[in-house]
């Protein structure tokens, strides 16, 4: 496993370098909408401690971001009138990582609607302000 | 969400009424390869409480069951000569889920080999056994 970079764009998003589409942030995560989402909502949870993937983080931090998905996932679903949820989560380029953060996939699903392929397409910016806006307000109650 | 049904596959597995290619267990989880992999060692790790899905399980539960699929993930990875892994995991029937007992895939990945689909097609049961005799050799290691 290739050490930590400081310099993956989720590192940059956390220290506040590039934007993202934010949806909550506590003192220990961060999650943000994905800007290929594979469904409406499709949304990234993130730890603020260094760690490329599942194998490189505490078992206190990931029982802290796993309790943090397990918060956040089903009031992302009931926002957008999602019908259930899929988790994902990418180890090794191999696997389909490209960003060497650990994050959470939260992806929103619908009865009979198909996925996007993983990490292709770029949605429209404004839907992703405007889904943005609903999942943050329903994560701030 | 529906009420656990203590009838579904996994909680018969769990009370040994059915076999299954199991790879590990501990007093609070089991592992046991999916007869319909995606890719060769596709493992499925359970926890033994009664759990519909990521929303129906305690924190401290939940974050037993996140230490035991990190600790075996990299294993089953190594053990196969894997270059990566996925971890998946399904709430609800329109994200995929079918048997309802919560249940984390873990599916090695080889640079360039696609996914076979979610759970389409059965694996010849001489190769499941094979690979559940590799698998569980290194993860009692």
């Amino acid at each position: 496993m290739a050490a930590y970079d400081d310099d993956n764009i989720f590192a940059k998003i956390l220290r506040g370098e590039i934007p993202s589409f934010k949806v909550y942030e506590d003192d220990r995560s961060f999650a943000f909408l994905d800007i290929m989402p594979r469904s409406r909502g499709h949304t990234l949870v993130i730890p603020k401690v260094k760690a490329t993937d599942l194998t490189d983080i505490g078992h206190d931090d990931l029982a802290n971001l796993m309790s943090v998905v397990q918060a956040l996932s089903p009031k992302i679903r009931d926002a957008l009138g999602a019908e259930g949820f899929m988790i994902q989560q990418f180890n090794g380029a191999a696997a389909g990582q490209t960003v060497f953060h650990l994050h959470i996939h939260i992806i929103p699903r619908w009865e009979g609607e198909s996925l996007k392929p993983h990490g292709t397409t770029m949605a429209d910016k404004d839907e992703l302000a405007e889904t943005a806006k609903i999942v943050a307000a329903a994560l701030a109650d």
